[in-house]
């Protein structure tokens, strides 16, 4: 048999601790502040919402947090995720570089989103909470939480974003299979749910919007918490089993990224690949560049401001520093429903403002170019949110052909597509535009950033 | 950690070989019949329609076929395919039986199909045939052999059922993804299309129907063949990967299973992952229980004839005995598309007859109560067809611990269900029912088998 084309690991495999990035970062993240007194929150400010271990890890500074042997346990049941030589991708391109893609649409929910689901779900068991409430966009972290749910016989409830919700059937069946509760946001459940609807009964609802329900729920009982799939700290941390793994995977190969890249919504795919990586690169143990790919109409990093801001429409959410259009902006339609967030992780954000990692940009028909092109070389359709980093390897591939180099680039493909084929159908029907956001917009909602985002 | 929930191995492991049962069976399999003479077909019959080396191994009585290089280099993206313990399962069932499941849903197409649809992509290219056609019901068949096409540089040209084409949109798209046509059937393409059409202008479709279309369509140009995704020895013979890597699999578990499991349709999975292991029994190296699951409302081992009829309504196939329904029994809708065809294939159906293997039928409603427990337990949402091997499986774990005695239990999870999820959809509903199927149209139908059935 000729050369690999895909690194696996056996369970043992799978890191025995997360990477905490503060660790290694040459200045502190900023403080979050209490959205009232613009005083740093403190462990009991979130208590009605996250369960402490969780707290304990969004403010600690420790390098390396032990993973619960419970969740190692159920990890293993997909972990470690293979990493593949895309031997037939650099052919396709006749591209001198080394392409290599971390898979974590092997996660029975189909994409990496599981990593932090089960975390959280073990951590909310432990402390005895009985239900979890959450907010879901394309329904890639519902599905997930739905998955660890029923691992730990937890009751899951899903604000679903009702556009979603009526375009993708399927991803509630799917959350129902698991026992999940899926309910469309707004809805009438929720104070935040019925004001929306008293101004517009038909509203789509948006990811703001539909945070806002899930906190509001998880604050009125006390059996209740809310779980965050992306943009806060111990989420990402979660997510670097990734880059962990993928360091051993290099191993192996006898290799090493010269260039990782993940696209960006929230944040948490990106940084589990790209932070262990970064922290070698910030302790001086190997360079890499670092590439974090957003979509054109929603360009956090490369357009927002780097200020204070909330993470939800309602304003019910602490006050966290970070890339931001605006909490009140409304991005337009597009399919990678996962990146359609107006903030950006604040590690991330810090990250991008000290020119540690590179934003960039594409509109998302380019991006179901390159994903088709991918699919075709390596058989797996991607997510629409990874056809952005598909967009950006293909690029770096096709400059090193033209500049005759070879250099190894790494990417995550944090999910597959197959609830997302609606997206592909609308890219054959000539159906998929680049329909740009409404910088008037932004400015109006940069215009209404908390006063505190001064501080 | 604990006890191992999954049995990996390495691209080395894939094996070098496909089992042909042909060769242990205790007599000879009936001759494929010329419909027209009643004469055992030669391969210059079939040459129309197949590469010669796939008609080589239709009628192969070796034991090992060599996996030729170039197949084995592409089933390694995903090859040899997990297999897993289903701990949490057998948790939740409480029983002493031990279950195993070998998951082919790793597949980037989804199912086990893609193991022929590679190696048939293969031969039709080494032959310098250009495209291919072929037929498909709920459309796992038509993916694998598109995502093939894509890998070996083919056009593909899938006549999928009228019904499945409208109910499943999503299919068409993810075939068109890797560069695949997909053509409603009954279509305006072919006669036997247009002679449906003109009978029938709204006519639903059937796989019997969409069979005659891609036969014919091949049969009429040169540089065109056409696939089968079951039924055929060759297409039985190149799924037996599945049970011999179960086979490794079982010598890292220091076990072996006492019953093996699989779903039939048209006979493909069950034989990939039961041959190997009834070999071994024919052997007598090894005894093991086999069970073949079918849909209760298309019963066609534990309720149709053992006799010669055609593969296809148009009557363009040859004939092959076959335990069948009769070739134009049109069995009623129900989810698992894959496992509704009048006929079964001729090997299965040779060991059922003879007792080797013991045929059992489900209705839908009770399979899909077995695979949401699964789903809870092991977190991934099977495929309708796959739903009947999990219910018998969770039928003999339960007789076990009435029993009070454990067993080593195999069944092939033969793929997932996400491209099924309407299926899903309307069980939550409520609105998933049995129907049960014409006994009075089967007897019409099996009135109507061909003369030379007799012989």
């Amino acid at each position: 048999m000729s050369e690999s084309i895909k690194y696996v690991l056996s369970e043992n495999d799978i890191p025995s601790f997360w990477y905490n990035i503060v660790a290694d970062l040459p200045q502190p993240p900023a403080p979050v502040l209490h959205p009232g007194t613009g005083n740093p929150i403190t462990p009991d400010d979130l208590a009605p919402l996250f369960p402490m271990a969780v707290i304990q890890q969004e403010v600690s500074q420790e390098r390396e947090i032990e993973i619960p042997e419970p969740v190692r346990e159920v990890l293993r049941q997909w972990r470690p995720s293979p990493l593949y030589r895309a031997r037939r991708l650099e052919q396709a391109l006749d591209t001198p570089a080394r392409i290599y893609y971390k898979y974590e649409g092997v996660s029975p929910a189909g994409s990496h989103k599981t990593n932090t689901a089960v975390a959280q779900a073990f951590y909310n068991k432990e402390e005895g909470v009985k239900r979890i409430t959450t907010e879901t966009g394309a329904g890639q972290w519902g599905s997930a939480l739905a998955l660890a749910g029923a691992f730990f016989d937890l009751e899951i409830e899903v604000y679903m974003v009702r556009v979603s919700f009526d375009q993708k059937p399927y991803r509630r069946a799917f959350m129902e299979t698991f026992g999940a509760k899926c309910i469309p946001s707004p809805s009438e459940h929720t104070q935040s749910g019925r004001a929306i609807l008293e101004k517009d009964p038909k509203s789509t609802g948006s990811l703001g919007i539909a945070i806002s329900e899930a906190v509001e729920m998880a604050a009125q009982r006390d059996d209740t918490k809310y779980a965050l799939g992306s943009v806060l700290n111990h989420v990402l941390l979660h997510q670097t089993v990734i880059g962990q793994e993928a360091l051993i995977q290099f191993q192996m190969a006898d290799d090493y990224p010269d260039t990782v890249i993940g696209c960006t919504g929230g944040g948490s795919n990106f940084a589990g690949i790209a932070f262990p990586f970064i922290g070698r690169k910030l302790r001086g143990e190997q360079d890499v560049d670092v590439v974090a790919v957003e979509p054109a109409n929603c360009p956090t990093l490369t357009k927002g401001k780097y200020a204070y801001d909330f993470g939800d429409t309602a304003h019910l959410t602490p006050l966290v520093k970070m890339h931001t259009l605006g909490s009140t902006f409304v991005p337009p339609g597009f399919h990678a429903g996962g990146l359609r967030y107006h903030g950006m992780a604040p590690l991330v954000s810090q990250l991008s403002d000290l020119g540690i990692i590179k934003p960039r940009a594409y509109g998302q028909k380019s991006c179901f170019d390159a994903g088709i092109v991918f699919a075709k070389a390596e058989g797996i359709v991607p997510a629409p949110e990874a056809n952005h980093a598909v967009r950006a390897v293909i690029d770096e591939a096709l400059e090193c052909k033209n500049a005759g180099t070879g250099k190894a680039i790494l990417f995550n493909l944090c999910g597959h597509g197959h609830f997302d084929m609606q997206a592909y159908s609308d890219y054959f029907a000539g159906k998929l535009y680049d329909q740009d956001y409404d910088e008037s917009e932004v400015a109006m909602a940069l215009a209404g950033l908390p006063s505190v985002a001064a501080g």
